[in-house]
């Protein structure tokens, strides 16, 4: 059974590998459950899943199947079992530590956002090259100089870097985070970067997102 | 020849369905030239094109095959006429009026981006339930009330709606939007709407990006 086999030697013994699209998908699941759980509803089948998240039952049905059983046939998915399972999955069963470099107006506007908190991110730790800018305070954090952002990613168990620098900066500042053990990079810098393979970078770009729907709307 | 009949009888004569993912990528294909081209260079390969994009340079061809030939066997890509050429087809060679819905916060924050002005979205509405808040100036626009939604996205030719209102009221902007003639939507608010099938929606939301980069994390 060579298929079984390439399993048990993937990086978790219990879990075959999961296409990054699948894992894309699964904090949407859990927003989706969580907005079934507010309407009290107990039980969700994968027909109103598929129906919210705009994908068949079956595609549902398929994701789900990599990470065990979670419903029984015909009679649906428990809404909080299931919506417990994924958050320990996706890891947010924990609290993650994040650090914010750069302190413009967009730093500031991010390190001030409600849900980074409501939803167990933390930011411990805030940059800028700025030197001036060393020293204030933003929300629950200290601004520091970028020479001490690899012993206080060290310190502070950051395991997330927020970038907010502009587009010119941001390659050198994902270094500088990569160089000091980050394995995670949320980049809201209107530039496409380059990183590690063992590094995830996610963009926030709301003009990207606006630049393939205008596609549609020409035609 | 069943599959290029398929191919002439879709939306437009010219070109062949193209798959959603392959749009998506187009606007990070622009911003990658245009990277390239700030770095002084003429031509690119799909080998550059892939190492920036993490993709293979097969994959390269096959999406912008799609789009006709841009490329001589062996000789690149001329790095202006491609981004010229995407960013037509994409529709960027002209600007786009946009409405902000909820000029709370975020919504003032994203209204004041300098961004999308660059990049053609004009921002010409914007609306608040909130009556205290109708006739303030937010950049170029005064904030007005929900009851003059449908007239004025009629009116100004608004083609794209930005939400960032709380996730509570999500649901009820974008039915309005809908039903004012809107076909494009870029969600602000931590909520998973539904839509027509002839509606798109793009979700800007940083908290769905950190946690489908925990589950690597955690491993």
């Amino acid at each position: 059974m060579p298929a079984a086999d390439t399993h048990m030697n993937a990086a978790s013994p219990l879990t075959p590998e999961v296409p990054e699209v699948v894992v894309l998908r699964l904090p949407l699941y859990v927003r989706v459950l969580s907005q079934f759980a507010q309407q009290g509803m107990d039980v969700v089948s994968s027909e109103q899943l598929g129906e919210q998240l705009q994908m068949t039952p079956a595609q549902i049905r398929k994701d789900l199947s990599y990470f065990g059983r979670f419903g029984k046939q015909g009679r649906g998915y428990n809404v909080k079992h299931l919506s417990d399972e994924l958050r320990r999955i996706l890891g947010l069963d924990i609290t993650w530590n994040a650090a914010i470099v750069g302190m413009g107006r967009l730093g500031r506007a991010v390190a001030s956002y409600p849900g980074f908190e409501r939803e167990q991110f933390r930011i411990v730790a805030a940059f800028d090259a700025n030197p001036d800018l060393a020293g204030m305070r933003v929300g629950d954090v200290v601004v520091q100089p970028m020479n001490e952002l690899g012993a206080t990613v060290k310190a502070k168990n950051v395991r997330i870097g927020i970038v907010t620098v502009p587009a010119v900066m941001a390659q050198q500042v994902i270094n500088e985070l990569v160089a000091a053990g980050v394995k995670a990079v949320l980049n809201y810098a209107p530039y496409s970067p380059q990183a590690p393979a063992d590094v995830k970078v996610r963009g926030i770009d709301p003009v990207l997102a606006l630049q393939s729907m205008t596609y549609y709307l020409k035609r």
